[in-house]
């Protein structure tokens, strides 16, 4: 569980203030993280983008031998690891979506409704045929 | 971008409340587009995975044949063709993270937490080593 | 079906022999073709490693949405198309290879001998264990 | 370095003649390997394409950091750990062409003729632009 204070004192003491929870707030905590350790130098988009793929693939290892049922029912040990991996791939787009100075949520809204037009609900409902063969 | 009365009209109506902006409303928005569309039976956390790495590959594609300081300079079209990738890594990191019982923000401060005792400040300043070589 | 003297004519001519069905011979072939329209340039390491990932993840994308029976039966259409994907992950990873002066079948062999190492028989038999938890 | 008669001692028998320096070999010391440990029954393509998917990324993981430039110029120990990879990629890859009846070297070459005719050389020359915008 993240407490705010620890994080503030072990480390960066980028803040005074309590962080909201929100994107916002998580983009600004990995802002002071990197400047704190001088690596906005490696933080140019191609660099960032191999990283989030990297972490992308350490969240698939956890369910290549898994079956479809099993992946559905992992132990508290399984969950937790896979969380952390979830929690690495959010910071490295939310990292990647500052530099490029996009918002990572209002893009997944418009992207919302980009799907709902190549996926209309009459023509899509109970399979997954992709947008170009409805 | 996104408007949310015209996305509630043109698809689901899956509220009549306004979305608030955060993760917890892209995840309810996700929710109602997969349930309008009776895409449950898809969404195993195994599928949702592979789904994920391919749109972080996707994203991943922009950058390729990009110097790193070209990645910093993308132009417009290439901008808004970015965002729409992160957005699709976000809308199905969200959707993987539901379906798992996962909040993916707290997951990403408790990471922050574990790679702050990584990657020291003093030990780790202005290069790029990983943790078990400091 | 590829025809050698098909693509020689139509192409490149980059060499007057018949190629053995070897990777070396792939090799020799996109060797001919980066050069022939001075991709070179292109073709850092760092550069072909993305390519390369992002071919692997077109090749996901394939299953991504099938059951594990279902993958085990691909109709001719999609197997076709997995095979073309085969194809860019293997021209890829020859083409890195190549210009890292790495032998890709050596290292194969090299790491099949570590992976026996690593997963003995008798500790390994029926089941889908990480090494480190054998 | 693969020492044959090494391999074949310690591990699993699966044939008394020294292999020939081609896929073919690779693809039977496979399909030995997985059978001695009992594995067919983890491999359905599903599996097999995230695994490779999962070891591209490790191959990428080396390079994520680096300038293009230091991407030229690794030094031994980077090299070897690299070529690691290139070999997990490789036996993931022609194992699951094995199980989907593919021949992956085929396939690379009728992928090289199509390429052939999507970039030719008069309009692709010299410039990293993507096939549908020459």
């Amino acid at each position: 569980m993240y407490h705010f204070m620890d994080f503030n004192m072990v480390t960066d003491n980028y803040t005074e203030q309590p962080m909201p929870n929100s994107l916002h707030s998580l983009r600004d905590a990995i802002r002071a993280f990197a400047q704190a350790r001088e690596w906005q130098q490696f933080h140019t988009p191609k660099n960032l983008v191999m990283a989030m793929s990297v972490e992308a693939a350490e969240l698939v290892e956890h369910f290549q031998w898994l079956t479809p049922e099993q992946s559905q029912q992992l132990d508290p040990a399984a969950k937790e690891a896979v969380a952390q991996e979830i929690g690495d791939v959010l910071i490295y787009l939310t990292r990647l979506a500052d530099v490029l100075d996009i918002d990572p949520l209002q893009a997944a809204f418009d992207k919302m409704e980009i799907n709902a037009a190549k996926y209309p609900v009459e023509k899509s409902r109970g399979h997954n045929k992709k947008y170009d063969q409805l």
